[in-house]
């Protein structure tokens, strides 16, 4: 029987939500927690934790390790909500929409835009380890810990990088470190916590290979569709990256080039994870990334 | 004999800049831990790893205990220096001037001053881990963790109740939220961190106490300072924060109301940890910083 995945990631995106939504109660003072709401709510694939718990699925663990690992994964959501936010700053990407709607700062002025990103950032570590202290050892939540925040430094420098880029000519390797800290780390984090949540310590390398080949398919894509969608299909302005000479893989390989690295690396990403016990949702998750329009 | 504050200080202080120093070796890419650097290095009293040192020795922990608190200590600092970059920026006070030096984006540029602040938040949490994971227990470091990343998300929760009450009238309940959070949550997390540190479990409500006090002191000092003192003498700006209409204790009590309320809270936080084995250091921590003059 053929693996349905939009069925599949619907019925965990809704998980998602209602676990994102628990895990940010309003508090005081409430336009920070409704600034971090409202970047992080209503909206977004959740990728990363959909492969967390595909992650952990693929290896066989049992449903209440596949909900740690969903906690894990909405996690590293709550970092790439604060990663969006700052993003958009108008001293980085100055972008007033985002999946289409008005981004924080548009919504909430750029003051509460930064401190609802810094928020953001040390809430996630807070909440990782409050969430998961009862289910796991303390040895694999500090290792997980130190995951995440390693993986969140790791896409600092990569937005660095891109930043010090823009505008220049750019080689093979300096456009390859850009993406694989800027888009990669989180991915990366997101499939080792669903891998070490699950037990797979001896599958993390097969792992690394898999999130590595995923995270570049989907960064070339993202180069891709900022060329050719529309603005209705993005969700956010699009040629904005060729505007401000970013460094793109459009730009060194062409669209055409471009698609064919990305459909090479999702096949090194399904061949990565063959092994497993259960790869199917990790095969398809891989497959759709090349074929999204958004 | 009497105890020598300046001496103390100055020969800790030395130890938490080669610490520092050595926690941000220079790597890919430069810019990025450039900025990081000149927010971190040279300058800065280092009240935070001070405090965590001083409770460690307080309770009489022995030279490696000690040495642990110090390293936790260093990690608070560097939270304290993203949110002091953080802070500066346009959107926040907007402030070109910092330990009488241009502030990060001032000399970095906006973006990188973004980047680098947020770096540093999450750099402190993979460094408190990796560092000390050969010293501590993981339950205890997990603890630890936990305890930085709750710290720093109620510093911003102060930062934005402090923003939000820019220009407004504030009572007495909203100006000690404030600043209970912005400035009193790191001061709490480097206190406790040195008192868990040394196995002070049991010291933990006096610590509270201590460090709540002082932090509300410091606080009240940096208000009266704020209108008393000269650029110079401050290495930043003064007035700017009754300009910008911001909450402070002068305005609510009096510059001489404000300087009565800070001597109460320095008794009450040397009160507090009184019957410790080796108090001195704590206590005339806390008178120094109402003698303070920067």
């Amino acid at each position: 029987m053929a693996f349905l995945l939009e069925e599949y990631w619907a019925e965990r995106q809704n998980k998602f939500e209602v676990l994102l939504e628990r895990l940010i109660p309003l508090s005081e003072p409430f336009s920070l927690f409704e600034a971090m709401r409202y970047a992080v709510l209503q909206g977004g694939k959740r990728l990363r934790p959909l492969l967390s718990v595909a992650c952990a699925e693929a290896l066989g663990a049992p449903e209440g390790v596949v909900e740690t690992a969903a906690l894990a994964g909405c996690c590293v959501e709550l970092i790439h909500a604060h990663s969006l936010v700052h993003d958009d700053l108008p001293c980085l990407d100055n972008d007033l929409l985002r999946r289409g709607k008005p981004t924080v700062h548009a919504a909430f002025g750029e003051a509460l835009a930064l401190l609802a990103g810094d928020g953001l950032l040390s809430y996630s570590n807070k909440v990782l380890v409050e969430q998961l202290k009862d289910r796991l050892e303390p040895s694999l939540l500090l290792r997980l810990s130190n995951e995440l925040s390693t993986a969140t430094f790791d896409m600092v420098r990569g937005q660095v990088a891109d930043v010090l880029h823009e505008g220049k000519e750019v080689s093979d390797e300096e456009l390859s470190f850009i993406h694989r800290h800027k888009t990669g780390a989180l991915i990366l984090a997101a499939v080792r916590a669903g891998t070490l949540i699950a037990g797979g310590e001896s599958r993390l390398e097969e792992a690394d290979v898999y999130a590595r080949s995923l995270g570049l398919a989907f960064q070339i894509v993202d180069d891709i569709l900022d060329e050719t969608a529309t603005a209705f299909e993005l969700g956010k302005t699009p040629g904005k990256d060729r505007d401000k000479g970013k460094a793109t893989f459009v730009k060194l390989f062409g669209i055409e080039g471009s698609r064919i690295e990305a459909a090479r690396q999702v096949e090194t990403a399904i061949q990565a994870v063959q092994s497993w016990p259960h790869p199917e949702p990790l095969s398809a998750i891989a497959r759709f990334v090349v074929m999204r329009k958004h």
